[in-house]
């Protein structure tokens, strides 16, 4: 019997690449479509890509349209979901593609977001230690930013086994689509056409304090992060360059070792061969996750590389991967670890 | 029972295609992939995309290497495929994606490729009228071209209804997959980015005799053809712009009934809504065709638009599709309407 | 003496390109800068491109602000310039970039752009015949559409030499940055890179027009356009690939000559040698339009292809070009034929 | 009287953007153009954006053609240079804008690069301390590699200042013709487009050592790099995001004024104001390099950002501008800080 989802949000980015991943599901009907902004209008409108999907009407977002599906995916802006959940009750299973569950901690939470945290719920990147068991049957989900899934699954193993120091400098680049589909005037083609653009340097990034979430969980200890993203003239896409110190006595030999066993039996990441490096064109439209780590010995550091595709295995595909588990369907259910390339 | 391809050519842009779309069919398994030039390395220095086949060796294209599978894609440069299905023998299904037998006049194919003619294969655009019935059963397809296709699909309805005059004018830009993975100075991507060269202008380009040929069979009359292709700063998608002028009479009405009508029911084909138009990026990957028309009236011509993306529908989706009338398959399988969009 | 120009409209797309001409012409002094909804900033967060300029503020567009120059450019919407052009008066140079004083039929204005006709002004294409007396001491110009530019540059040899029949077909692709900087959907980038998508298309696009009268006044007769615009993934440039039915006894050899005559002695329209063809990459930035031409003699139409940079000599740069010509400075003070690529 | 110069390599990205700024300097008269592979190849064929010298054709790479100019370019693979420089002569003033002559220690060159060293030049980064002394009145100039360009007047202020620990990490991601115009299967159109991939992982670029050269130089203390390359997918433009650990006691306010200071004065070093990031489009074909800085208190780090334009500031905008003090001339002659935007 199939199980049945709604979209809040279905018209955005991610709320189109949830669509995408649900018309392959083997398991999933897919209900009621909701937009506030575009209610009213054919999906073929505003997603064209979805072709099965063209003839179908966004109604508003409301409890009441969102009530009696299997599931929700809410794709909102951020402090939108606290009340849609309310509403919606303890029966159904909520898959938050937004931050507000993100963070445990709400002092972060309100110094990176200016508003009240909402609460904590179970963190979907079952890539994690612990996170499969804690997925496993919960009600809630709050899939993780696209560039913090990048970064912990690229440095997760160096920390878990104590290779690095606990202070890691990060630079991501992202392809546009991370950044929504909102009309602002850096996101127009011809501004991002040729170009490269930093953006929320310094520490300011809202991201940054869920990277140092997920890494000081697994560290055991206080992990500092120095991130900054870059905007990268691509629609889809995340290259996340990470490094840390690497603990003295490490070798080469030692962090090959440490992330083939730790990214060992993970349907969705890989560890590629010595000599080849991540690309984000061989992720695009696939939930793989590819990683390649080097110790830099002149420098004393370690490098750890990730290439994600930002809308699903940053967003919509982990977010069905998480479903897949709280459901206790298959974990690879409807997602591949195929890209469309060239 | 799983069916048993072998693809000659893995190395390159139709061969990893067609890799792609056989990852997704529920009847295929894969069997030996060729590449001459790569012969002995992993396919997954080659199609990092493709992870699931990453520690596949490519081994030499041969008629030894290929025998013994039920189908054979052929993705070869033109002039190689008719000694290797004449090695195969009959019993097997050769696919060819390349152009050797998609011509059936001799003089044409002599006047635009300069080598012996090689015969004719029933040619897999299963949309033309009468090319399910001589694919279902077949051991050999010839491939259509990626800009036949394009154009064909846009066209066809209005020669097979006679809405138009018997010279069509085409003008397409393809992304540069279309050329091939060869290693050429104007497919750099510094040459590539941020540019749009035409090429094969004034009737030369090779595809335009296979277009006549479609379009005068529909038509039951010749058709004259002035095609100019171009070259466009993106990596996949053709849009295809067609115009003939209207026949006395014709109004925009006949025109959209027309089109409607000789679209319905196609699996692969859709007729866009009025006042939508098709772009490359909603069929990135997909099977699909998105086709509109207009009627101009002030300079009395029909406009078709047509967009593919050059690798699926234009090759290696036309090639499954074919593959799966031809086998007695539902035609639909291991391909989807669906683009990996934005 | 420096001849000190103005230019209302300067936080967007036309309007920097202006500057960035201007601050290389070697006569010009840059006066008041203005921006409506950017009034009060400063030209570096609008246009970081031009550093001299980065502490310029923006004024509000107004005749007061305006007034005092030798020059005003005007890239403003349309509908906005002839009020501008009453206030200041007769004795300052107005280079209008919109379109409101391109067309001389009052019933064509009307149709397509649904406003009270304006006027007509000498319309800023030197290289059509008569143009550049009719530019010499003017004190208003209308700058030609950038389509429409690189349209009439591409056929206006072919027609007033009588080679082709008065039906055009035309099918141009452009640049982003044609469509200016205003905020719409189907501009983003996420949707606009890896994409080419036609609009306007049936005959509805504003240029059509224009390019109507243009080549109708060099052909003696009324010359009809089927013209379709496409969106291309890139920042700047025009191809424009245009053919029309060649006249009986027209020859490969008459078409080049009649080309090679009439381009001869321009400075910025360039035959291009046998065998090369335009491209958009090697135009960007520069004053040059690319044009090829050959004879497709099986389907009986004369081919012929330009590239410009749709900002430079598409618009700004016509400007410039007209204005020198208007103020009797040598035609390319401040403009050059050379491009920035790759 | 013109300088006259030669420029070996004329076909390559370096040479070609080297051509276009001779073109535009007013002191300029450019003489013999050489390339091997495409030796009597006009140059229109190869450079077709340099229309003014489309009918020049190339000769071979010799003493004998580069011989009787007053300026050598030399845009040539590595290691070619010295045997050039010695058949030249001291008379002649030479300009490599290869790598050859860059290292002042011999063990790096042969660590990095595999063969002898050549020796050592005045190295062409005017704004580092003590550069243009050098530079004024030499005949050898090693123009320095694109990336250590961006990331030194990135990082010098910082290290001149002693504000940080002497680690840097640094991630820079290049635009394509940073590559050059080799035939590489990684460099075609179809590869890059739409993908970020990072090359010489984990400290074996050869740019390293030059940038430790440098920063080591200014701080009086050796300097270790950890360097991370990125292919980028745009044509043109290098972002190097690089930090380092703050010493105690450095401020925000700190930071700003010393880079305020450090880079007062400087023709074409622009420290953005505050709340602005450099991009790489707003440097396209301008000689600027744009630069900004922030200190991330959390992470205890002093985050610098450069964009340069690879080929302008970072090749030939470099050879030019240390060209032009090794003459005497005016040091921005034929330079501007004047980018192509969008």
């Amino acid at each position: 019997m199939a199980v049945r989802a709604a979209v809040a949000g279905a018209s955005g980015y991610a709320g189109g690449e949830v669509l995408r991943l649900l018309l392959g599901h083997p398991s999933m009907e897919i209900g009621a479509l909701t937009g506030n902004a575009n209610a009213g209008q054919p999906l073929g409108a505003l997603q064209p890509q979805l072709l099965p999907l063209a003839d179908r009407v966004l109604e508003p977002t409301s409890a009441g349209v969102l009530a009696g599906h299997d599931v929700v995916f809410l794709a909102l802006p951020h402090g939108q979901s606290a009340a849609v959940a309310e509403q919606l009750g303890d029966g159904v299973l909520i898959v938050d593609c937004g931050a507000d569950f993100r963070l445990g901690s709400a002092a972060e939470w309100e110094r990176y977001y200016g508003s009240p945290h909402a609460g904590t719920w179970p963190y979907g990147l079952p890539e994690l230690p612990g996170a499969r068991e804690a997925l496993a049957g919960t009600r809630r989900v709050a899939v993780p930013g696209c560039y913090p899934t990048a970064v912990t699954l690229a440095l997760f193993p160096a920390y878990a086994a104590g290779l690095v120091e606990p202070e890691a400098v990060i630079v991501a680049a992202s392809g546009t689509s991370g950044a929504g589909r909102s009309l602002k005037p850096h996101l127009l083609g011809s501004e991002v056409m040729g170009s490269l653009s930093p953006y929320g340097v310094g520490g300011v990034h809202r991201h940054t304090p869920e990277m140092a979430q997920n890494l000081s969980a697994v560290a055991g200890e206080r992990v500092t992060i120095s991130f900054t993203p870059t905007l990268a003239p691509m629609p889809r896409g995340i290259l996340a360059t990470c490094s840390a110190r690497a603990r003295p006595g490490v070798t080469a030999a030692t962090v090959r070792e440490t992330y083939a066993k730790a990214l060992a039996g993970e349907p969705f990441v890989r560890l590629l061969p010595e000599g080849r490096w991540p690309t984000t064109a061989a992720v695009v439209g696939s939930n793989a996750a590819l990683v390649q780590v080097a110790l830099d010995e002149a420098a004393g550091r370690v490098i750890a590389i990730s290439a994600i595709d930002n809308l699903t295995k940053g967003t919509a595909g982990g977010a069905v991967q998480s479903m897949n588990i709280a459901l206790g369907l298959a974990e690879d259910l409807g997602l591949s670890t195929i890209g469309v390339a060239p």
